[in-house]
């Protein structure tokens, strides 16, 4: 008999790649996510930091990978801030919800939700996360004084219809179509960003 | 010795109080609370209905009582759409916040989001109470064919402001003032409403 292998690796980079992913979480979980480094996750799972790169990339990559984000708002949105400053708000909105109306990404989404607002250990990597990759990086290009409270206006009301939507699932807001929440909120998050 | 007594209520009192909250619980959490009735309630906890209104007055009141709901928006938030039509998604915003910063509330209301998001039995009838006693309030006295979603809209928007400010503390929406934040979504919540 030979043991199932997942996607076709080795069994001792499967292994090492549990170990990483293992550490990965401990921690996030003891220091955070800005004070976590690649060298310490390495370190207690008795692995080269260069290994970890290769496998995971980033440390953004490797705690959305530990977390099981279903999306990558650190990387999509920047390029969504490039396009048109007019309809930046409608883009975003369009971004999350279509994102969201794929069953796979609302499961996972869904439970990401509840594990930032409920879990006492994983919720203030997640928010260092959101804070450094996503908000800080919103903030930058923003270039006022307030961005950064603008920005973390907009991921109020993103959180809001998520949810109200998915996870509470309040009609009728609940049921609308996508672009309608588009034509509604999409403004919201302009005025948020650039009145 | 004597058994120490809460509130000074006699012994008999705070038994059969005691065994409507429980029949609550059951009621709500299998029915839900368009489902649940007084009726059901008193018989479950074996008294008559009159005592259940005479001790909780209204299923609105007596679900508030069972949840542990530390605002409630089905009786006050009438009453501010009510004042000048030009300030009132200022005045749900400032309502709201005054509340949460008071230390009980803020507890209190935590713990409630926390509950609304993460418990299979309470969520449900939650929602169905904020359908009922709160969105449909709103909704009855804006009079357009859209009023539900306008409602939901702002639920939406004071939502995420609560998760991102109370529980999930993500800088700096949560250190800033309550008088910035009033001037920031109260126009959203106005625009829900109105535009």
């Amino acid at each position: 008999m030979t043991t199932t292998r997942r996607r076709g690796r080795p069994r001792g980079e499967s292994g090492s790649r549990g170990r990483i992913v293992t550490a990965a979480e401990h921690e996030f979980g003891e220091n955070g996510y800005d004070g976590a480094t690649i060298r310490a996750i390495a370190g207690r799972a008795g692995v080269d930091s260069a290994l970890v790169h290769h496998y995971f990339g980033t440390k953004a990559d490797l705690f959305a990978e530990v977390i099981g984000i279903p999306l990558r708002p650190d990387v999509d949105v920047p390029a969504i801030l490039e396009g048109p400053r007019d309809q930046v708000g409608e883009r975003v909105v369009r971004y999350v919800l279509e994102a969201f109306e794929r069953p796979e990404v609302r499961r996972r989404g869904v439970t990401m939700i509840r594990v930032a607002l409920g879990s006492k250990v994983m919720s203030p990597p997640l928010v260092g996360f959101l804070s450094r990759e996503l908000i800080g990086r919103i903030t930058a290009r923003l270039d006022t004084p307030d961005a950064a409270l603008r920005a973390t206006l907009v991921a109020s009301q993103i959180a809001g219809m998520l949810v109200t939507r998915y996870v509470a699932k309040l009609p009728p807001i609940a049921d609308a179509p996508v672009e309608e929440l588009v034509a509604r909120v999409g403004p919201t998050l302009q005025r948020y960003l650039f009145d």
